[in-house]
């Protein structure tokens, strides 16, 4: 290594910071940039979104879950992978960071002229008697989804009670049904997951019955029970006491920038750490990307906090563009997501009717229903699409979409209008894909647009 | 009705002529309208899209093709549609046309105040040899459909001959196969459906092939052979001679503007009758829209003539409410298509690489390989995605997916890019959705907007 070889470190190898990290390598080699990349855990570079089809069983080994291993960082990209390693502490004045293995104990101050915070979320743990409990699982780490599989398949629990009915508790209902595990599902709201309108949210709980999921909506979980070896037995809400042998929290994320927080890193008002449109934090030299890190929210203008490997993707490539010398920007999210739920496909982009409003808007809604193929073609099933508009304007705000095969990426193209900021007459004038195993000769998304612009007196 | 109601002729009861009667009418009572539609066919307003699955026995019965019968017209609509009613000539100075009745051979003048041209296309009938013989079939109306279904089923011909690789051709070529009958398909192309470029349609002949189709490229059909009943009994092409039992044109079709380019109605280059954006005829009063009309293409900003029930439908509509009194306008079209081709999904829009170099662009292509779904969850399928872009701005210009399930529709993506005349720099950052049934993480199409930015130095 020459005088001038720069060190980027690297906090978390997930997906945001070995995106990162590659990018910035494509732009500069080893005698440029050092790199090396510490995560606390036994994993780099993993799909978080694929441990709940580990867990089910769909996905039969952990490896492939990795995309890459230490291994190949070192020996295509010359990046040094440190599993095992944390970083308890930062100290942008010296330009060091400490790291804390895991194997043995030994803590040891390392410099770095770039720092590169891909932290991650942690999950929501509510303060709850015997939240801590054996039995009770997170699975926000590929090391969680490795613990939970293996007590699922050594105890063989006949009982598992989900708290939180977002993506990650109705995924893992679906794994754990698929297991004969009796599953009971726990949510305070009316619907499971309220990131859909609640006229959405009923299909979607339709379907969790339907693979046998026992819902308990509108219930707050007060606490768990716990039995004489420590373990979890019960879980106690505002209605009553529900039998469980194994517990799953999908009480949602929250970014993970505790240490970046406490080394005086800026933080935005959603709880991520406030980064430029360059993935560039307060602190000069310092980085973040991933979901420690805050986003703009391009339809409500609102700073959020979204959890999820395609941002993480992205912006890990922005910053590592920009580390490498280069310009990129993230242009911000629209809160897209998808999620399968037994037989149904549920998918949502922009603002909800309530996010719409507490954005300032005035909202239009219109809910259509149509068919995945032709009427006519065999395999046709129901799709409900629902589009969030604005009065006046008719601008295309959000859209959400529940239906069967064949439903679910048709979001991508409410998302690309959203995100050039359509009107729905715009909309239902665009020249989508047409032919009858995949689509009536109006697209239920041409369908839904042209019934919102109708409604409104177009 | 009073003096004062106007009359509104429909030339075509197709998907264009009821959907512009259909609007004016949710406009305009009977007492201020009245709509006659004639059409020289036994069927309104059907999906000519579903004759190829009619012909192949995944539709039943030719009555699931027919959205609306004449009845329910009639019943709920106020429109008087008249099936086997031909107009055989357009009198504009008197405003009327002359009508044909099919039973009976009577012919009358009908008069009108608005007229409405939906005349559809007519199918590419080459002047060769034997063209006219028995067993040589268009597949153009459902008229065509149910003579074609008709022949199959009660002559069971062993070996079916198809002339032309265009999407009718290849619909043709699986439905046929599917009855088991020996299938080859000639056409004079070095790959079947020209509107790919020739590297896609390499892998839609390897689909053709693996359902049993066998392709005769690179040939020149140059006469049919009959035999002694006048019935075909071969193809005579440039490389030699096909047996062939039943023959299929599928040489595509051209704008059925001949009526109206008698009556003086101005024709456009695309051979399609001439229209502004409100769908409005240079003669006052005729109106057009539908396969017989030309279309604007955005992106080469050229007059196209493009058959495709969606344009139908969207035309008639900007018809319909122009005709009620309403303002509505075409967008244009960017030439998006799909269709199925046994186990692959097919599907294109915006430019080719030919059509952008004949429009005037200088283009880059990439070629990206990627899968359906995370590459670790079960089903996850091999998806090829092409963008073709302008040199120097990176504007995409057009994009074609090949793939298996879940590939065709993803094409409403890149056609909304397109549609929106983003940069694959704009592209590749949009918050499209993820989760590992559906998509990797970097969605195909966003995968390949990434390499197409990079090879372009991003």
């Amino acid at each position: 290594m020459s005088r001038l070889t720069r060190r980027l470190l690297v906090i978390g190898a997930d997906a945001a910071g070995m995106s990162a990290a590659s990018q910035a390598r494509r732009r500069l080699g080893p005698d440029d940039l050092e790199i090396v990349a510490f995560d606390r855990g036994n994993f780099a570079s993993y799909s978080a979104c694929g441990i709940p089809f580990y867990v089910g069983g769909q996905v039969p080994d952990v490896e492939s879950l990795v995309v890459r291993t230490p291994a190949v960082f070192r020996d295509k990209y010359s990046i040094d992978v440190r599993l095992g390693h944390e970083v308890v502490a930062v100290d942008l004045d010296r330009g060091a960071v400490l790291v804390h293995e895991a194997a043995g104990g030994a803590e040891r101050w390392e410099g770095f002229d770039d720092l590169m915070v891909a932290a991650g979320a942690v999950p929501i743990r509510p303060p709850l008697p015997g939240a801590d409990a054996g039995g009770v699982f997170g699975v926000q780490t590929l090391d969680d989804g490795v613990a939970l599989r293996s007590y699922v398949v050594d105890r063989r629990p006949g009982r598992a009670v989900i708290v939180g009915g977002g993506y990650v508790g109705l995924e893992m209902a679906e794994a754990l049904c698929a297991l004969d595990v009796e599953t009971h599902l726990v949510d305070a709201a009316e619907q499971p997951m309220s990131t859909l309108d609640p006229d959405m949210g009923a299909l979607v709980a339709g379907a969790l019955r339907e693979f046998g999921t026992i819902l308990h909506l509108g219930q707050q979980v007060r606490g768990f029970g716990t039995g004489a070896d420590g373990c979890v037995v019960a879980v106690e809400t505002s209605d009553g006491t529900i039998d469980a042998e194994v517990v799953v929290l999908g009480l949602g994320v929250k970014p993970n920038a505790a240490l970046a927080e406490a080394a005086g890193v800026k933080i935005g008002p959603s709880g991520g750490i406030a980064v430029d449109r360059r993935m560039r934090t307060s602190a000069a030299g310092v980085w973040a990307a991933g979901d420690c890190a805050e986003k703009r929210h391009r339809v409500s203008d609102a700073p959020v906090a979204i959890a999820l490997g395609t941002h993480a993707n992205k912006e890990g490539r922005v910053a590592g563009v920009n580390l490498g010398g280069g310009y990129a920007t993230f242009p911000g999210v629209i809160g897209t997501a998808v999620t399968k739920v037994g037989r149904l496909e549920v998918a949502r982009t922009g603002l909800g009717e309530a996010e719409a409003a507490a954005a300032g808007f005035i909202t239009e809604a219109v809910v259509s229903e149509s068919t995945t193929r032709a009427g006519y073609y065999p395999g046709a099933a129901p799709i409900t699409t629902k589009l969030v508009t604005e009065r006046g304007t008719g601008r295309l705000l959000g859209g959400q979409i529940v239906g069967q095969e064949g439903a679910a990426k048709r979001i991508d193209a409410v998302a690309l209008a959203v995100w050039n900021a359509m009107t729905v007459e715009e909309l239902l004038g665009v020249d989508l894909s047409y032919a009858p195993p995949y689509s009536p000769v109006w697209d239920p998304v041409l369908s839904a647009a042209r019934r919102a612009f109708e409604q409104a007196g177009g």
